[in-house]
């Protein structure tokens, strides 16, 4: 089995990790433009080889996993040069654009679009972990564009690293994943900025800032070069999004200096069902 | 040696734990208002026996883990009670309100304002960690105004839980807590409470929300008995707080609708720094 991974980070790296356990005859090739992330992987042993567009005929799986604006223009490039038997799949955090892109192409049917939902703040080969997707939700957009027998080969593949199978259109997708993922980053991004720009001296966070802040901020250690084509991408949803974040924030305020503790108190109890969500997100894994 | 632990929940709880680890010979007794916490309390073996405000004058120490709104009444009711060789902490999140509910009493110097910087989203006796201070830091406030000897009893107890001891006036310590701990947790809560309002099916959070979300409103599950009176007596910092992480995300959305995306490519490329931070703040542990 010939398994083809362009760019290999976080995502694309966990992924041939994964395969190499479960197909210890596969071969995975890497193409990466990154000449240091390519000798990297190989390093690591995350790849066997690197490779180039040329050789993708041959390829049983591409998986594409590059910042969500180079796969607008990598996806189509790697249909164009795949087998009639290749499976291609792509694993970015935005499913609108990408389906468009490949919408009209003679090889869309070699194409799933997905999103597995993993992935940790870390990015690069050196920040691929074997068994990331166990337990893990991976979303599938517009599965009947797809050939069935390529399906059945994908899916296999995801369920075999232990990934759990949902099916969405990618416009539902787009708006979902602005507020469970996208404005999470946000919001870690500027509270991480405001404690910045206030404790001038770093010692004062770093003595005083506890777990509660460290888990809140964690997001803010992301990669701009990942992120910035993301919510560029999905503008429309993240804008919506943080309207609604900034609406809730600047009320919470208002209660404050009103001194509505009743309000306050309330506001809160009314959010610790989340407790009762993160347990059910838990009680999957 | 006779400990005191007045509101039995995670702090007092986990500290009564590590209390009889250190002198197993200890007796602690625990005062609480709440019957089920105290009959819990002792269930659960965290303290030996309940007390009133009565045995007080007996005790070495005693240690008050109450809401900061009650600490404001309950920490001179102490005081009175006490003996001469008695010294009494109080845990709570803010500092300001409670050094000056106690300024003019009498018993003052057997008094040492204290805030370690340690707990979980969780409260009650169930949720008390021994080592729940291990490395942690703990900031004292006023220390001049506590009798030397007793200090340095303190300290001592301190120490021997593991803690980093850290000193600062009540100001300073409220102004900085209210950016590293208490806009955090307001910005859980309000991102919790965005997700929920737009997910009306429970199912799709469940779904699609990843570790990074997760991480993101883990306070969102705190106690709002606990926060309110924290926010209520830290209000004029934590407003200010909430004015400048507001504005910050203002900012960002403007960006982001001006298409401004090497804007919102450095902004959060500054804010990568918070990797070097916290990072610091793990080598601390």
């Amino acid at each position: 089995m010939k398994i083809y991974v362009i760019g290999i980070g976080l995502i694309g790296g966990s992924m041939a990790l994964d395969i190499k356990s479960l197909h210890p005859e596969a071969t995975i090739y890497g193409i990466d433009t990154n000449e240091i992330h390519l000798a990297e992987a190989l390093a690591l042993g995350v790849i066997d080889a690197a490779a180039t567009f040329d050789d993708l005929a041959a390829a049983d799986f591409v998986i594409v996993s590059v910042p969500v604006d180079v796969a607008l223009a990598v996806l189509p490039k790697v249909l164009d040069h795949i087998g009639e038997n290749t499976i291609v799949f792509e694993v970015g955090s935005t499913k609108t654009p990408i389906c468009e892109a490949v919408v009209n192409h003679p090889r869309r049917r070699n194409f799933i679009a997905t999103h597995p939902i993993a992935g940790t703040e870390f990015s690069g080969p050196s920040a691929a972990i074997r068994g990331l997707f166990e337990g893990k939700t991976n979303i599938i957009c517009e599965v009947e564009k797809t050939t069935f027998k390529l399906q059945e080969k994908a899916l296999e593949l995801f369920k075999s690293m232990g990934m759990r199978i949902r099916y969405m259109d990618p416009k539902s997708h787009d708006k979902h994943i602005a507020y469970v993922s996208h404005l999470s980053h946000i919001s870690a991004f500027m509270l991480g900025k405001t404690v910045i720009d206030k404790e001038k001296d770093e010692q004062d966070i770093f003595d005083m800032a506890g777990s509660g802040f460290e888990s809140t901020v964690r997001l803010a250690k992301s990669s701009p070069a990942m992120w910035t084509p993301i919510f560029k991408q999905n503008k429309k949803q993240v804008v919506k999004g943080l309207e609604e974040y900034i609406s809730n924030l600047s009320n919470f305020k208002e209660l404050l200096e009103n001194d509505n503790y009743d309000a306050i108190f309330n506001e809160m109890q009314g959010v610790n069902r989340i407790r009762e969500i993160l347990n059910g997100m838990n009680s999957k894994k």
